[in-house]
């Protein structure tokens, strides 16, 4: 790609990176340049016990879980997997520009409700955990919803240096509650699909995010308002199955890859989308919000 | 609605409006509370020249036009809505959290692409305007894409003090360019779906805006990556028409209210959002951002 002086110059003006001499300014290359030149050794593989297969029949949903964050709705959900709660359930919500919700419509009727086997059927609040002993890779910019924002493996976070939490990104999955903080259990989850909604953050337990697959979730059509609830029975999307990885032989698990957030290669990408300049690009923003940062994935050989 | 203690001194603690007598603390109310208890001086009908009406197999999607942004775009628009250019066009490209685009899925190739008729077959680039003359309503937080931010009207908008332009928030309606910054003429737009692309801001024309109908538009099936243009013409969703409201008889045009950003009801209500008091929320964020804030739209009489 041969860019135009006029871009280049706005390139160098505006790029907060050391500037190279004169005569070999530095070539402007996209975030998607950028990635298809990485290294194997900047992706990994997700933990199969931390990936969930969530089969519509439309498609499938691939989520990994967050035990740093989430340890107790982590392992209830993993159980609840292996018991097959899920299977036969539904997506019961859906609201525009907010989230989906799925696991069982009835929860809320003792009657009707189905049982969780095995899980837990009460758990502690996880809205936040102790920042130390986690590898933090910071972003540049600021937003208003936390001191600082980055990633830890493969989750958009907030911090304020003492304490770290998961945050209300577009494909963030977390447990649904009542009014009690500790009233979530991991049976009824649901996706964020809009706007981030980070006024949720440290008031729900975020519990993973998905990786692969939202646009079966995002175009599911919107229930009822004001909530997405729907009145109709037949309008929900029926769950075929909810399965951990880790629960199949490995030559039928998908080798999904994840680039490493904490890899040059991500660092440049998240770079590159800051100070865009190419063709279309007549102004770089010099900024990028956490929740505008995808995370890439791609299917291929599986890797450590 | 009753407060516990708890929440309460939490609301009070982070309220930045001036605190009551002790005896006599403020009650919270909810923004919903708050937009149901506005008199009707506080809501106003967008002009009917400047409505237009997006009809859909499924429905009706209206969206509103800001001339006063974009007054070449939105003059343009107008007569094209008026010669039915996009009745029997299409919705041809949905691309996962970011937008979906209508219009001529024929117009790069100049032996298929339909007549523009009487349009403008080149306009100027609309980017920004002088901040001048604008009644400008700031939000009191910042965030890292303008300097400042606010509603001017309808309209989400950022602003420098010199300059002030349209914001890409979800429900955003844009003129789809090649890489010109002036090759945009209204016949092909798109509708922001997914986590506001503030990084478009400024680098094309934004033209209005989607009042009610989102839902039709934001569960549109993706088409496939990694752009969402619909290989097969069969997925795209056929138009309808796009009509004026103002070329309908007064009595069929939908008597859409529109709360006005510039009335202490929607200053409260952005409040009450940033500063959530209720059994469900545990911590209140303090904090906002440009396009987690809905505009209430309502249908009853029409209003001047």
């Amino acid at each position: 790609m041969t860019l135009r002086p006029s871009l280049l110059a706005l390139a160098l003006m505006l790029s907060p990176l050391p500037l190279l001499a004169a005569d070999a300014p530095a070539k402007y290359r996209s975030a998607q340049e950028i990635i298809e030149a990485s290294p194997a050794s900047d992706w990994h593989t997700p933990a199969p016990e931390n990936t969930l297969y969530m089969n519509l029949e439309g498609g499938r949903v691939i989520i990994e879980l967050a035990p740093e964050f989430a340890p107790e709705h982590a392992g209830n959900i993993r159980t609840m997997a292996r018991e097959h709660f899920w299977d036969g359930l539904s997506i019961y919500r859906s609201q525009d520009n907010f989230v989906v919700q799925f696991g069982d419509a009835d929860a809320d009727d003792s009657a009707k409700a189905k049982s969780m086997g095995s899980a837990k059927k009460h758990l502690p609040a996880e809205f936040q955990r102790p920042a130390k002993g986690l590898a933090f890779t910071a972003l540049p910019d600021r937003d208003g919803w936390a001191p600082k924002t980055g990633f830890v493996g493969d989750f958009a976070v907030g911090s304020d240096g003492q304490q770290t939490w998961l945050a209300h990104c577009y494909g963030a999955l977390g447990a649904g509650r009542n009014n009690d903080e500790d009233s979530s259990v991991g049976a009824e989850l649901y996706v964020v699909t809009g706007q981030s909604p980070r006024q949720l953050d440290r008031n729900i337990t975020l519990v993973g995010r998905v990786l692969k697959g939202m646009e079966l979730l995002s175009s599911i059509q919107r229930g009822p308002e004001p909530m997405g609830f729907y009145e109709n029975t037949a309008e929900r999307t029926p769950i075929v199955s909810i399965q951990l990885a880790s629960e199949l032989p490995a030559d039928q698990r998908v080798p999904l890859q994840v680039l490493r957030t904490d890899s040059k290669t991500f660092t440049d990408a998240v770079e590159a989308r800051r100070n865009r300049v190419d063709g279309f690009y007549k102004r770089a923003a010099g900024h990028i919000d956490l929740c505008n940062i995808p995370l890439p994935v791609r299917v291929g050989a599986a890797v450590k």
